[in-house]
């Protein structure tokens, strides 16, 4: 999994069926100390993820071992909010500070 | 998924039997500003997207969760036209403004 | 799938059994100008693509979506020769000018 | 597999529900040499690994080939804390000498 | 498939249960050519590869397509010994002048 930040939506009317209801999620990924990394991930979201927030993010088939997502052609998705990074006992990230 | 503009289409007579009727769409990927990101995909689609629009593109397996392609070897699908990409409430692209 | 142009073939006589009578093409990745990309793929294939040829290949599980290669551990197929890569309605390239 | 160092760990409790009990690690990948490459990975631990080990990270749907993470949307996974790495018959790392 | 040369070995007995009796080589990975690429795969050996030979390396779910590997944790494997690498008619690497 990628650590990454809730940016952004992305929104569609003209899809793939299997796709109603599916909230899209623009993600930042970012290192363990929150710095920017090239490169970013549009997720299936169920898990309720609002915008600035830290995730977890999974790619390919495990995108769809989420309830509900089985038969939809994701290959992302946002599986847990973080609530801390600690790095070498040290902690680097907690949500509770953030908010 | 990844963020793509629709740039042209790949047309083949010789291939796996099971690619009939499958149309191949040349997408160059972009960033959520549309900028145009190293790398290419070329993508089956069956949600009927045209030169310039943005599009999602799923990678992996997740391209045969599509009705049809379950069997078809392709790695890349277009699954979605996006209408919008908002960044922390910020209206990036909107197809209504782009037609 | 990536564009890829034909380059060469790999052979071997000591590996999995079950592949026996796969034919691994080495493939240039090149892009839609066709200029070579960075990396390159050894693929099977099974339609019989040529040296100098364009084609499409297919990575991951999608190269097993193949009749014949459902229980081989490839992680690559060659699945089409092209014909015709257009952009933005320009013809980029034909197979019927190169022979 | 990669090769990689355990830095730390991420905990979430806002989750997909399958993923209870999921212990989750920071490893930095590393080369053979135990060089930091460019990459981390978050990965599901099940074998126990402890900060500053070394470890084997499997990638993909491998990381669901572990009794009971095969319904969990995990896409990485410690598989083995390494014991030693030897290169060209010259031993590189021993966990012997590290502890 | 990527073209590798075997470098070494990598142990462990901390590890996944179903690993009992898996070798884990560590490949270079190289180019069409010999030359070293960035970035090195361990991947699970059942075809008995040695120290400094060619072989192929598949990646991902076909690494489990290997008898005995099916419920195995791994996202690599060595699936041949290369005896030659022709590009463009022209003999690169055979095994027989090797050895």
């Amino acid at each position: 999994m990628q650590i990454a930040r809730v940016r952004g939506t992305v929104t569609s009317t003209q899809k793939e069926p299997s796709l109603r209801g599916t909230k899209f999620l623009v993600l930042q990924l970012i290192d363990e100390d929150g710095q920017p990394l090239p490169g970013y991930e549009v997720a299936a979201d169920s898990v309720g993820a609002g915008i600035g927030e830290w995730v977890l993010v999974s790619c390919g088939s495990a995108a769809r071992q989420v309830p509900g997502s089985e038969q939809r052609p994701v290959d992302a998705a946002v599986i847990a909010i973080i609530d801390t990074v600690g790095i070498e006992n040290r902690l680097l990230y907690s949500k509770r500070d953030q908010y």
